[in-house]
């Protein structure tokens, strides 16, 4: 079974879409135990799995990977090449390349075995608003 | 096929499972070629695969994150606002950003096809004892 | 269906092998519609999906990483211990653990659901040349 979810961005930062998945497992004519995959077909944002208890986890997140990969104008990053589409691209790369591109969670008698704290997440790194495209494969 | 696997930590560090898997593998009455796939019910450790000849390999593994993602009392992190799990709580997150949740390995002949040198670990990035399941999922 | 690529490097930096991983998918005799999981076999070089179109996005992250992860006998790392393999080896584990080992995609109607810019690329972390194996597995 394959799904695309659509996902709208508006900035960088995390963008939970848990239920989403979890919706499609519960209504697709998909095997009840199996292998979820979740693929995101871009280069500038990731998909990754945190605590969606308390939101400050998130802000934080967001303030490491921005002080570890700061916009292509800081004095620090003045060796970056790919600047022309804005100082935001080429540290979105970056950071692409540093969380994942895909995921496999199992699922078992229907239901991802997320722990009690694991939430799916978008993560964007570009500040322009965009529409994510998330593949989806349960097998 | 599914399994659970149950690992007990004692702080921070790598602790190798690659043969409790191994065992398993060998045990399971499941397909002898497939795809194995791990994924970590928790969002502050990872699991990682790495070189598992010399042991000096894993303590440097840990110095270098110990750096880049020090305790959040440490003076270039007071910008960490989730702190009241602890010091090692909100790195710890972090560290589970930069690493794998999941890792999907081919099995061929009802082995995994692991080179050489490669081992299988979780990555504790919490400082008190916890212990960790591992959801495996063979199809 | 299983298969294993052979890689040649000549040196740090990222080789596109994208047209080699569709060129297998389009002659195997396998699902029309799966999922391909694709797993590196060393620990020092990664699997990662990029942007195929400006070359200076390669260049760029190869700059990131080597400031991030300076060879061993840079001063920043004088705490690492495991050098006897090379200034560059310690540093190849590292960026290893930073990026992934695998890579899961999902496949539709033979072709991987890649977007627009997405490369497949071996990201070879050491400096002498080396033979490189990565397993396939469509399922």
């Amino acid at each position: 079974m394959t799904h695309e979810f659509s996902l709208r961005t508006s900035g960088a930062g995390l963008y939970e879409f848990t239920q989403d998945v979890a919706r499609w497992l519960s209504a697709v004519d998909g095997p009840r135990d199996g292998l979820l995959t979740l693929f995101v077909r871009h280069t500038s944002c990731s998909l990754i799995i945190q605590e969606n208890a308390d939101p400050e986890v998130q802000s934080d997140l967001r303030a490491f990977f921005d002080r570890l990969v700061p916009p292509s104008t800081h004095a620090s990053m003045s060796y970056l090449r790919h600047t022309y589409e804005g100082p935001d691209d080429m540290p979105a790369h970056i950071k692409a390349t540093l969380m994942p591109v895909s995921l496999s969670i199992p699922v078992a008698q229907g239901r991802m075995v997320l722990g009690t704290w694991q939430g799916i997440y978008l993560f964007e790194h570009r500040t322009a608003p965009h529409t994510r495209r998330v593949a989806a494969h349960l097998g």
